[in-house]
């Protein structure tokens, strides 16, 4: 109800039913599942379903107790229900559940046509196993970031399906490049399909870190639909957004706590407030605003695109597990929609603190300046060697950091050693292990290298700008003192390495 | 370490790796997850990880109470532990988790070779789901039961695998059959691959309600030896085993209960019994034990399939619900593996208990007597005509029942009747709707036809027996009063159908 009155006057999704592949138009509704409907007529004596008996499930009462949705309030004890969540469910997810996710996208993501619908799923790792497999043929290309989240990639790949990678700035993905690249497409790849899906973490992006601007989202969008594209926003970090970077500011204080209004505000807006055609499937998840471990999230979509990632729900996992939904629902209801914004502006707080915490601790050992030649760019130094250059996030975990190889001595050797075919993949190596080594372990960038096919693996190959590589820092998890540590050792190691003087 | 005691002297698996198809043999490890054991070296900072820091989890307790194991005991207060369970977990499942279901089926299952392994999963269906993506290849045959789980085939149809169906009888499917099928497979399918995976619901099976004997598991698993079959036993009824109908018997009292040991071996044994090379994938749930909504079971298996399926895991659905999964432990750990045998034996008792309402509300309607043609085979009788046919089960919630319909005249007219190209269906189909008119809803037959392409639809191209039709009674949910009243309104309809007198 809260959908149709606030989306009046808006359009319908248009037809997009083209995109849907060869084997997920082939899913027929479960027949068993069917026949629920029939069970609902006054004294009808059902002998056909197939449940367990719920007298026998052996889970009477469960009980949580869960911080207050900020500092102030006290601790919720909750009770949680249990009818209909311990038995199967029909697909969907509970419906009250699914309710409640409606009208928080509706209040949060305001999307720009009506007839949008949501669908449980049990994270965002089997929902993006599901999107592929209703728009990806074997194959296919789909369109990314010019570096990518492996996980995605690696269940991709054994389809046969590749990755066509787009560069980014510190805006995000380039709409110029994504049109280059969708315009060109049949002279740079002859005999293939052009890519019909953009797979898109827009938010605090994994691993670059950088948010995409309002305006470049306005501008990847109108591309898409000018190419008609499919856009799927897995959006994980998508509350955990937070200001800039602002070297003089106390990190101790944090930004102040809003109105849930005014912190809406200050979000950068999802993909869906600008989908007026329903060409954006959100991937939408509590496991960086709750849990992981509660394996739940959910689905925004046309409701062509629901309908069949339910089809593909009801054989591949069913509903996601009903204590994971009863638990959500029931924090969510006591919280209210107001509460867990409160809560997810406090994480952002705490976010923004272990970035700060991390670019601090960058700022200690190195000299770090905004670069003259690329905007919002900050480049570490030490002396006047200019050593790693980033985008301080304004979301998410992640530092994405690009180490400049030119100056140092092992690189310059193995550049001129024509037994090496990547110099730079082999000298980031070296310094992977002499980091590890050294007890400070960072994530290579080469795990995000998007699979181009066997011939373009190289530095050279990808196309990648040469004696360059990349290392992710993630800030989420160490205190302020193991992030100091942690630099202060890579900074010797980096000293060593490039021959620095200590 | 109880395995390795137990499995000394054992074989290990052959190497089965041929049946691994394409696209999981192109799966390659997610490197995330690689780099987790260097950030067990001590003192190590971890800047790695993609993890959400643990203390920005909102849910600090939570408490379950639960039925004792049996009756004579008192609840059961369960404090769940937390730690582990909320945040991202490594694909494999909670490691005590997994030890105890090790335990547990070498307690109940003793396999015959020595290195099986386990994986948790998040139930059957997503199981079945990730063993097809394992081993079969697009426009495969599947080998499955006469009458098979329309669910399983609804993931498989869409992929363009067929099933191949092999007969049945009291005793389960026939391994004759079984033989004869694969023996002459180049002749009845040239230019198909043989199958190479048999999917089999073993213990009162769904829809059949039959429980495959000792005997009749030893030579099909030798048939699948002969003929390099691996086989996928989907058990979720397994500990739903109970004593034979005895028609003389009062349903009240039940079977007794027994110790543990006396338990187990009352059961009939699962496949991994006879499993000696590792040929036998296990689809163990607790769906049907402790319940649905848990979303939770776990692979046995050899241990290169079980690393595929961890492959799988990592990029379709990661862990099972850290909730499910504290759960499930907290309350095996409290109830203990006898406790939990207890539990089940008491399941059995009840669902022993619903089998019993259902057959004597049968015989009240009808004169029920062993058919004289076909052993362990009951028949339901209006005066003298055969209305339907069925084999009680010992296991499980189904009675598959085979309407004989050569005696209605109305299928009479339908059968000479030219422009019906299947009166059999057509017939099923009046039945189906006068039943739920008159209020009782039975599962019709064909839902569990297997589909062997466009052209083996009809009873006849199917090769089903003439004049037959089939109907699944679901005994699990009702009353024993809702039974009769069920039953008594399906004899009403079918005396109307035959044109019997009242």
């Amino acid at each position: 109800m809260a959908q149709s009155q606030a989306t009046k006057g808006l359009p319908t999704a248009i037809d997009l039913g083209h995109h849907i592949n060869s084997k997920s138009r082939a899913r027929h509704p479960s027949p068993l599942k069917d026949i629920i409907q029939f069970m609902a007529v006054d004294d009808m004596v059902s002998l056909a379903g197939g449940l367990p008996h719920p007298s026998f499930f052996p889970f009477k009462t469960v009980t949580v107790t869960a911080s207050p949705p900020t500092a102030e309030g006290s601790p919720c004890l909750l009770e949680l229900p249990l009818d209909g969540f311990l038995q199967y469910g029909s697909g969907t997810g509970n419906a009250q559940l699914r309710a409640w996710c409606r009208e928080f996208t509706q209040r949060v993501h305001r999307p720009a046509y009506a007839d949008w619908n949501v669908l449980l799923h049990p994270g965002n790792t089997n929902a993006w196993s599901k999107v592929v497999g209703l728009l990806c043929e074997t194959d296919d290309y789909i369109l990314c970031e010019t570096y990518t989240y492996p996980s995605a990639q690696a269940f991709w790949i054994p389809l046969g399906i590749k990755a066509a990678p787009v560069a980014s700035d510190a805006e995000g993905m380039r709409a110029d490049t994504l049109a280059q690249t969708l315009r060109d497409w049949e002279d740079t790849h002859p005999g293939t399909r052009r890519p019909r899906v953009l797979y898109l973490v827009s938010v605090g992006s994994n691993p670059s870190g950088v948010t995409m601007s309002t305006k470049r989202r306005q501008d990847v969008y109108d591309v898409c639909i000018e190419y008609d594209v499919i856009i799927v926003e897995d959006d994980p970090y998508f509350f955990l957004q937070y200001p800039e970077y602002d070297s003089g500011d106390s990190v101790t204080e944090g930004p102040e706590f809003v109105g849930s209004d005014e912190f809406l505000r200050s979000l950068t807006p999802s993909m869906l407030q600008f989908d007026h055609q329903g060409r954006v499937i959100r991937l939408e998840s509590f496991s960086k605003t709750l849990a992981p471990g509660l394996r739940l999230g959910y689905f925004v979509a046309n409701p062509l695109f629901t309908e069949r990632l339910l089809r593909a729900t009801e054989v591949e996992t069913q509903d996601p597990s009903g204590l994971s939904q009863a638990l959500t629902l029931r924090l969510l209801q006591s919280w209210g929609i107001d509460g867990y914004l409160g809560w997810l502006q406090g994480l952002g707080v705490e976010y923004c603190r272990r970035r700060d915490w991390m670019i601090d601790a960058f700022s200690q050992h190195f000299r770090v300046v905004y670069a003259a030649e690329a905007t919002g760019t900050l480049v570490a130094h030490l002396g006047d060697v200019p050593i790693f250059s980033f985008v301080p996030p304004t979301g998410g975990m992640f530092i994405w950091a690009c180490f400049n190889l030119a100056q140092n001595p092992a690189f310059e050797q193995l550049r001129h050693d024509e037994n090496v075919v990547d110099p730079e993949q082999v000298m980031a190596d070296q310094l992977w292990r002499q980091f590890a080594e050294a007890k400070v372990l960072l994530t290579p960038g080469s795990y995000y290298h998007p699979w181009q096919g066997p011939d373009k693996v190289t530095t050279n190959a990808r196309g990648a700008t040469p004696s360059t590589t990349y290392f992710r820092f993630s800030f989420s998890m160490t205190t302020q003192e193991e992030t100091e540590r942690g630099i202060a050792r890579m900074a010797q190691v980096i000293r060593a390495s490039w021959k620095l003087e200590q």
